[in-house]
C-alpha cells in the first residue's frame, strides 16, 4: 500500500511524518500513513510513532482513525498502548478500547495510573470483568481505587487521587525535602503543587507549596510559612463546585477532607479543568437541545441525544397551532396577519432566548445569588422592556409602509412590546424556578421558555387583530 | 442604622458573620452588614472585613454591592484594598474601582502584582494617566508592563509573566534550590510549578517540575530529570490557542519563547482557566445573540449588548415574511397553512439549532479538522434525514388527524423532511465556513442559519402546498 515504510522493526528512525502541522490538528497525511501503518500489521511502526507522541496526541490520532482502523490499532499496540493515552479517549473509544484489549493489559495500565485515573478506567466495565481485573493488581492500588469506586459518579471522590504528600505539622522544610527524597518513588504522585500539613490524627493544618520548600532555608520550619487551606473539599461535593472552587481561589491543586477533618486526597487542576470544559459544553448543547455530541458519534447515537427534544416540541408546536386555529376567523379575512406571525414570535423568541443564555451563564457562574436575583429580573424587565419598545415600533413601521395600515402598525407594535417584555420575564424567570427545583436550569429552561414564547405571541397578535381589525 | 457594630478599631474581632453560607454564596445578611458599614463610613471595620477574605471574595463581595455603596467602599478603604481583589473584579467593576482610586494607590497596587495582573490593571486605564502611573513603579516593573502591554489584547503576551525561575541545564538539584534560597524574595514568581532550563543564550533547553527538585537528591544532575517542555507558546499565539493546549496536555504551566528559542516569560494555569471559561461563555451568549452579560451590567450596557442581534434579525423576519407573502392566495385559500407553518419552520429551526451548537461546540474543541470534516458532515446530514423522517411523518399523522386531508398531511411531512435536510446541512456548513472566512463560527452563524431555515421552510411548505392545494 505505501512503499515508503519499512517493516524492519531495527531501524531507529520512524517514517511517519511530523504529527501535527498546526496546533490542535492532526495532519491528514500522518493519519493516512498511520492507518495504512495499521493496515500491513505493522507492529513496530505503530509503536515507534505512539512511543513519540504525547498521550493525549495518541488519543486524538486513535480517535481520528475509522472505526475498523481504530479496533485494529489498539489490539495491535495492546500492552504497548500507554495507559495515559487511554485515560485521554473520549468517552465511547475509551470503552471500545477497553474492549479492544485483554484482561492483562488493562491490568498493567492500572498499575501505571494514579488512583483517580485508574477507577476512571475502571468504571466502564462490566462488573465481572472489573471484578477479575481489581483481582490481579496490587492491594494497595485495589483499596484506592475501590473507595474511588464507592462515591458517586461526578462527585470530587471520583476526582480525587489518593496520593499526595502530607507531612506532620512540626517538621522543617529540610526534614520534609529529606522525607520525599527517601520514600519510594511509587508512594509519591506522578505531579504535585503543594504539600499538606498534619496533626497527628492526620487532621489537615494547613498547605505549604512546593515552589515554598525550595525558596526557603532548609532550617524554616513549616508552620511558618504554611497557609491555611483556601478550601477544604469534601468527598461528596459536586464536581461542579470543585471546578468553581479551583476557578474562585486560582488552585493548583486542594486537599480532600473527610467528616472528621482528616486528609484523605488530593484534587489537580488538570482534571478540574476537564471538569470546566464538560461542563461549559453541557451548557452550550443543553441550550440547544442535544443532549450529548462527540468528535465520533455515530448516526444513530445523534439521533438518540437530539430526538426528545424535537418530540417534545412537535408537541409544543402543535399547542401553538391550537392557539393560530383559534384565531381563523381574523386570518381569513386579514390575510396579511399570516405574513406577520413570524416576525412577531421570531422576534420575541430572540428576546427570550438572550434573556435565558444570559441567566444560563450567570447561574453557572454563581452569580445569581441572594439580592442579585432581584437586581438581575428587575434589569431583565426593563432590558425587555426598552429592546421591545425599539424593535416592535420599528417592525410597526415597516408594517405600516408596506400595508399602509394604521391599525395593522399599532396592532403589531403593541403586541410586540408586550411579548418582548413577557419573553424577558420567562427568560430570567424559567431558569431560576427550574434551579429552585434542583433540575438543570440549562436543559428544561429553553423548551419551556420557546414554547411559552411562541404561545403568548400568537395570542396577543392574533388577539388585538381580532380586536381592532374585525 | 445597626447598633451591633462598634466604630472602634481597637477591637479585634471583626463583627462582620461568616462571608458565606453555602458554595459560591455570599449572604444576603453578610452584605447587608457591610453595605451599612460602608454607610457610617466605618473604615476600621471594612479593613478588618476584606483583610479575612480571600481577594477573590473580597472582589465578590464588591461586586456585589449596589453601585453608590461600591464606590463609597473602594474610596474607603483606598490602598488598603488589596492589589490581587482588584485584579479578580470583573471588566465594568474593575474599571470603576480604578476611577475612584487616587493614583497613589494605584502605584502601590502595582508594586504587590506580577507582571500579567499588573497589566491587566493598567490596560483599562486612560494613556495619560498610565504613563504617569508608570512613571512611579521601579524601572524594572515598567519594562515588563509596558512589553506586556505591546502585545495584542487576548494573545499570550498579556498572560505572561515575566517573573519565572530559569537554571542553567547543566546545574544540578541541589545548586538549583541554593540559588532561589539566595535571591531576593520579589525576584522569584510567587508561586510557580516548574523550573525551565536554559543554555547560555537562554534558549529553552527543558523543564523539571518543582516537585521534581524536591524528590531527587541534591546532586542529581538537572539535565537527568528535566523533560522536553510539551509545548513552547509564542507571545503572539492566540490565547484560546494557549487554553488549547494547557488542555490538551494537562499543564500547570508553560514557558513563553521568542523567535529566537530564547525564555520570555510563563504562563500559568490560573489565568488560562479564566481563558477556558471567558470562550465556553462567551459560545454560549454568541449562539444566542448577545455580544456580553455580566454580574451587574446596567440595562443601558444589556440593551446595547442584545439590540444588533435583534435588529439584524428584524429584517431577516420580513424577509420571511415576504416569502410568506408570495403564497398569500394559497394562505387565503387554505387557511390551516397558517396554522401550521410556525410547526414546519419552529420544528427545522430546532434541528438546526442542535446541529449548529454540536458544530460550535466540535470548533471550539479542535475536533473539526481533516478527515473529521467530512465525516461529520455526512453524520449531520444522516442525522438530519432520520430525524425529519421521524418527525415530519409524525407532523403528518396529526394533521391527518386534525384536518382528515390526506393531501395536506403528504405536504407537510415531504415539507419537513426537506427543510429538516437543509437544516442540518446549513447548521453544520454556516460554521465551517465561516471558520475557514476567519470568522468567529459562533458569532455569525446563529442568525444566518436561522433565518435560511425559516426561509426554506415557508418556500417549501406552501410551495408544496400551492401545487397540490390548488
Amino acid at each position: 500500500m505505501n512503499d515508503t515504510r519499512d517493516p524492519d522493526a531495527s531501524r531507529a528512525e520512524p517514517e511517519i511524518p511530523e504529527a501535527s502541522e498546526s496546533v490542535g490538528g492532526m495532519s491528514p497525511a500522518f493519519i493516512a500513513q498511520f492507518v495504512g501503518a495499521v493496515g500491513d500489521g505493522d507492529k513496530p511502526l505503530l509503536w515507534r510513532t505512539v512511543k513519540d507522541l504525547h498521550p493525549a496526541d495518541t488519543a486524538d490520532l486513535l480517535e481520528h482513525l475509522p472505526p475498523e482502523a481504530f479496533r485494529k490499532a489498539i489490539h495491535l499496540l495492546g500492552k504497548d498502548l500507554p495507559a495515559e493515552a487511554v485515560a485521554e479517549l473520549s468517552d465511547t473509544a475509551r470503552l471500545d478500547a477497553l474492549n479492544e484489549l485483554t484482561d492483562a493489559a488493562v491490568t498493567a495500565m492500572i498499575g501505571h495510573l494514579d488512583s483517580d485515573d485508574a477507577s476512571f478506567l475502571l468504571n466502564d466495565l462490566e462488573e465481572d470483568r472489573r471484578a477479575r481485573i481489581l483481582n490481579k493488581v496490587s492491594a494497595t492500588d485495589r483499596a484506592a481505587i475501590e473507595s474511588a469506586l464507592a462515591f458517586d459518579e461526578e462527585t470530587a471522590g471520583r476526582l480525587m487521587q489518593r496520593a499526595f504528600v502530607a507531612a506532620p505539622v512540626f517538621w522543617s522544610v529540610g526534614q520534609a525535602i529529606d522525607h520525599m527524597r527517601t520514600v519510594p518513588e511509587d508512594d509519591l504522585p506522578e505531579i504535585f503543587f503543594e504539600i499538606f500539613l498534619v496533626d497527628p490524627a492526620f487532621r489537615l493544618q494547613g498547605t505549604v507549596p512546593v515552589s515554598g520548600l525550595v525558596r526557603h532555608p532548609r532550617e524554616t520550619p513549616l508552620q511558618a510559612i504554611m497557609k491555611e487551606a483556601p478550601v477544604q473539599v469534601r468527598p461528596e461535593m459536586d464536581q461542579e463546585e470543585v471546578a468553581y472552587l479551583f476557578r474562585q481561589y486560582n488552585l493548583a491543586s486542594a486537599p480532600v477532607v473527610d467528616d472528621a477533618g482528616r486528609l484523605t486526597g488530593m484534587i489537580t487542576i488538570d482534571d478540574v479543568v476537564d471538569v470546566i470544559q464538560e461542563e461549559a459544553e453541557e451548557d452550550i448543547l443543553a441550550l440547544s437541545g442535544v443532549s450529548e455530541a462527540g468528535v465520533n458519534q455515530s448516526v444513530f447515537s445523534a439521533v438518540r441525544a437530539r430526538i426528545p427534544w424535537l418530540a417534545i416540541n412537535l408537541a409544543t408546536a402543535f399547542l401553538a397551532s391550537a392557539i393560530v386555529s383559534l384565531f381563523a376567523p381574523v386570518i381569513d379575512q386579514v390575510v396579511v396577519l399570516a405574513f406577520l406571525m413570524p416576525v412577531v414570535a421570531g422576534l420575541s423568541g430572540n428576546a427570550g432566548s438572550q434573556a435565558l443564555a444570559v441567566a444560563v451563564r450567570a447561574i453557572a457562574e454563581r452569580d445569581l445569588q441572594g439580592s442579585m436575583v432581584l437586581r438581575a429580573i428587575r434589569r431583565e424587565a426593563l432590558t425587555a422592556l426598552v429592546n421591545g419598545l425599539i424593535i416592535a415600533w420599528a417592525a410597526a413601521l415597516v408594517v405600516l409602509i408596506w400595508f399602509h395600515s394604521p391599525t395593522l402598525s399599532l396592532v403589531i407594535g403593541s403586541a410586540m412590546t408586550l411579548t418582548f417584555c413577557w419573553a424577558g420575564l420567562v427568560g430570567i424567570l424559567a431558569p431560576l424556578t427550574l434551579r429552585r427545583l434542583g433540575a438543570d436550569p440549562a436543559v428544561a429552561s429553553s423548551v419551556f421558555v420557546l414554547t411559552s414564547i411562541d404561545m403568548a405571541s400568537f395570542f396577543v397578535f392574533l388577539g388585538l387583530a381580532t380586536i381592532f381589525l374585525m
